[in-house]
């Protein structure tokens, strides 16, 4: 498929302008500036609007005036230098010369990701502010970061999901320019880069995508605004809206996968389901380029068909969030009880979730009050991405607190090495590595009073049940924005070292070991002893590795039954070298056989692996 | 699954009644005759209440009291002989007697279907005084009925499909012993009957479902009434009221395959699709009983899925109806271009619907505005139910005008021949089987009076656009359904008698040439020749068939290309025999051979078989 909407070059300097406006009367193209010309465009059988215009300099700003009544920026504009209210800005694909040609994408078995918030992940917000903690992350072992949405939104503040110009990179995070100088440096380190998109809603404010097409439509309800028309009258030029926006990501902003924001929201009782369509001409556009190119999805149905291949009448996504894992373990963790979590908090939980990917595959769910979920048991591990943190998982707490507000240190330590040396992908979200103390709250910088007010009191409402409303962050104030920003120069401090020294070490247990990464489902055992320890077995020809996760908080002792030969403990969380109580050193040469007694501290992972320790032994 | 709700004897005189009432506080059992007394339920494990009562007769009329609010009749009312305002009545199964033991139903590929509708179909309107015609229907040579919705509905007239009561034969129509009555006529002379039942809305009166639970949502629209929750919170218990609906006329009626009606209307995002849930059931209770039992499905989806093995990502139902081909045969018999025949009118749409199944898999639809269907080429023959003529296709045009009205006996003829001869299984409505004169139009009976007008309103806005609104019938005057009642007399008079004879003998072609009915996709070859002609070849190792339908008004000549040997003629519909102007005889024998010029009259159907026509030669 060929972008052919918005504003594109095909010779130097003359420009096509091309809009999907299917029961318009007369579209112009109205020019802002340099020159001010209106000139009208003429439908071609598409239903579209098109025009070739010569003398358009980079930077020329346009609108489209509809039917002689309104005038409004490009719905596939590719740049809103004055935010989504203003003009649209004609940008060259040629200004930016990549460095990357080399880059081929990434095996996603090979993902370890870090979700950043391009405004609060540094000082100035920005896509080139970035690039200079690339290295960081690099020397954290991460392979791959996620964009939060960065889609031009309302205002200068805001999660993303608010995004109304699905092409136009943020103009307050340096607009395409600044996008394609991060992604050129992400690539220059071996660093994929995944970007979340949001295709089952588009924002409040800004949002003029119904002035020019049936976008939108009033038979489904989603919280979040009108849903997408995927399947109904003129829905084949709104499906082809989205699937040219992902096909566009990935060539004009060399993007190695894209994230999909809660495809549970993408109603479609279509026989050619979108998403199916999506996935498929994505990977058609990869295998055209001989890259490697990912579609994740996040949803909450638990519908193992969105990562089944389509001849198995799946979509064909290539993986999916694991919501189910997260909240297992957080339950574990923090012992709550509240909303989603009511589902949760046995260890068998996570056992499940080690063994099948979904938790609820079909059992009743008290919190939805209806059976919930189908089997994952036959789905590859690599199909599912796992984290103990997220922007949502923090951010949708009232006061966006981190685990590190309410949990011990230990627990942590012990939460990261269940997630990171887990079979699925891991999922880091920014500054989890060191303890950050920053929250992550919610917050938006509308121009709408009354949204402004709407959207206060949705949140007022949401957390109503808990104590302390009157505490609650006004979600329009730059503070809770400001106050979101995090510091990574907090991981030289107090414990944070520690932490982030483990994090360090287990990324690096995860890539070297392949029967943490690269052994699936038939390679793994997943036993829970009682109520207070998983044991989790993998297998591979290289080597074999077990876990031991202690959620109790209190020491066990438990004989383990394993292949015979021994064992050297590899990992232990509540070692001094993690900031723990136990001896180094000794312990952390401690051999096991089968059938041995094995001791471990309250909250914490204790790994060992068969054979010799190689690394350390040469490496040390 | 055991059927577990609604009023049961579990020994005799000795009732259990049970009702899902998830979020209430109290429900009590009140009897209002033989004689009156109240008494509370008790909740138990699965948000329902139950009680077992002694001293129950056969006859006890009953309703439940919510909350001390209101009382209402039991939503899986077995018989409401007052209506749908009225009070539910206990049924004993054991007081009808069953004399079809051997009966193990039919497999799905020998369904010749008789679509009815009881009210209509005879003067009395009751399920017994049908049983007097099942012998004219077994000289007709079909295998099946297929009734329309028979749940209780408001009044007396109905379609069937504003029923409200899902579990209560129709009280006007001879409640469940006329309903059982004809169950057993029809399976002692090896008829299988199909039930019509509606899963996707309730009707607008008498709807008390909402006073027990939340058996609808608002987050989706149908356009005939509340969306049914088959998806949300509490969907379980609606689930299971539907399953246990199908199992129940499956068991208690011994209905040997049901029709879903309108399942586009079913919305259900769930990772464990409602249909899927449901064939599953229906197919293991009749696994059980060791009996056939079929799932067919109505929808408008195009949506091969449907169809398809649930190891295939499908939802294992059994047969589709398949208005791509009716649309395709009606637009070329009759030229008419309104609404959905826009998309059909060609030659090549029917050859496509032979090919394949649906003419739109994929393609873009310019009445729907969106491309539309997927494929269904490999699915198998026998999973499609095709009509020239049904309820809906007469029933919704403004005067329910049957084809006869204004299309020539030769059209007629033509049509059926297409249809009883294609390699799915036909279904003939009501009469059509001998030029039925009377409309089927629309007819309610409903007592709200702002409800009747708003009926009349609506279908006086559908058909705004045609001319001659002042004559629309008035949906709730009686004579609107007494003019839609059939005359199988009429099948004696003129024309009739000749159309009669040609649908038993193509019934009896279709019977006994396994080419026809035996051959699938890969044993057919289709061809157009120009806009006139549809060739199709069907092979089979008893012997080849090929057919020929001549859609133009002329008479055309064609050279065929056929494997070697003689082909004799076997059917001409424009013979004399059938009311037609060919001479007789002469042509029924003619001989071709590969390459022979035939000449088809305008409008007609000429049938050829390999071999000697072994049937003429010794049974004449």
């Amino acid at each position: 498929m060929q972008l052919n909407i918005g504003a594109q070059y095909i010779r130097p300097n003359e420009c096509r302008f091309r809009v999907w406006a299917p029961q318009k009367s007369s579209v112009s193209l109205v020019m802002v500036s340099p020159v001010q010309r209106s000139i009208p465009m003429h439908r071609d059988t598409d239903d579209c609007w098109e025009l070739t215009a010569e003398n358009v300099p980079a930077g020329t700003r346009y609108l489209y005036d509809i039917d002689g009544s309104v005038s409004r920026p490009d719905p596939a504009s590719r740049f809103q230098p004055e935010g989504v209210h203003g003009a649209s800005e004609v940008v060259d694909p040629a200004a930016f010369s990549w460095d990357d040609e080399g880059w081929k994408g990434m095996p996603i078995r090979d993902f370890i990701i870090y979700e950043i918030h391009v405004g609060t992940f540094t000082a100035d917000g920005t896509f080139e502010a970035i690039i200079p903690h690339l290295d960081y992350l690099k020397d954290l072992g991460i392979t791959a970061i996620e964009l939060m949405p960065v889609a031009q939104f309302p205002g200068r503040r805001n999660w993303g999901y608010d995004g109304v110009y699905l092409f136009a990179p943020q103009n307050s995070y340096g607009g395409p320019a600044g996008l394609k100088a991060l992604v050129n440096a992400c690539h220059m380190r071996r660093v994929a880069v995944i970007l979340d998109v949001v295709y089952n809603h588009l924002g409040p404010e800004g949002n003029y995508l119904g002035s020019f097409g049936p976008y939108f439509t009033e038979r489904y309800k989603t919280p979040w605004g009108d849903a997408i028309n995927f399947d109904g009258p003129y829905s084949d030029g709104v499906r082809d809206f989205f699937i040219q926006n992902a096909l566009y990501w990935i060539t004009d902003y060399h993007i190695d996968a894209l994230r999909l924001d809660a495809v549970h929201g993408i109603f479609d009782f279509s026989a050619n389901p979108f998403l199916r369509e999506l996935a498929a001409a994505v990977h058609g556009q990869a295998d055209a380029h001989e890259r490697k190119i990912h579609v994740i999805a996040e949803s909450e149905l638990n519908d193992s068909g969105v990562i089944r291949d389509s001849d198995k009448g799946g979509y064909g996504l290539d993986a999916l969030w694991n919501d189910d894992f997260h909240h297992a373990v957080h339950s574990l963790i923090s012992g709550e009880k509240d909303g989603y979590y009511e589902d949760f908090g046995r260890l068998g939980h996570l056992e499940k979730a080690f063994r099948e990917g979904f938790t609820y595959s079909g059992q009743y769910s008290g919190f939805r009050k209806r059976r919930h979920g189908n089997t994952s048991a036959d789905i590859p591990v690599h199909r599912f991405i796992v984290f103990s943190q997220n922007h949502d998982q923090v951010g949708n707490r009232m006061h966006g607190d981190r685990p590190n507000r309410t949990q011990s240190f230990d627990k942590l330590k012990l939460a990261a090495a269940v997630v990171i040396l887990s079979p699925y992908l891991p999922l880091l979200f920014m500054g989890e590595e060191y303890g950050e103390t920053a929250p992550f709250q919610y917050f938006i910088n509308h121009q709408d009073k009354d949204l402004i007010e709407a959207v206060r009191n949705g949140r007022k409402k949401e957390f109503a049940a808990f104590s302390g409303d009157g505490d609650m962050p006004d979600p329009e104030a730059e503070e809770t924005f400001l106050k979101s920003k995090i510091n990574m120069d907090l991981r030289n401090v107090g414990n944070n070292r520690f932490l982030f020294a483990l994090y360090k070490e287990l990324i690096i247990l995860r890539k070297e070991l392949p029967a943490l990464s690269r052994s699936g489902r038939r390679d793994m055992d997943v036993k829970c002893f009682r109520e207070d320890v998983l044991f989790i077995h993998r297998r591979h020809t290289s080597g074999n590795v077990f876990c031991l996760y202690n959620f109790s908080g209190s020491g066990q002792r438990m004989k383990v039954q394993l292949p015979e030969g021994d064992w050297l403990m590899t990992l232990d969380s509540s070692d001094e070298q993690w900031g723990g109580t136990a001896p180094p050193g000794a312990l952390r040469k401690q051999l096991c056989q089968s059938g041995d007694m094995v001791h471990i501290r309250p909250h914490s992972a204790l790994i060992y692996r068969q054979g010799a320790d190689k690394r350390r032994d040469t490496g040390e």
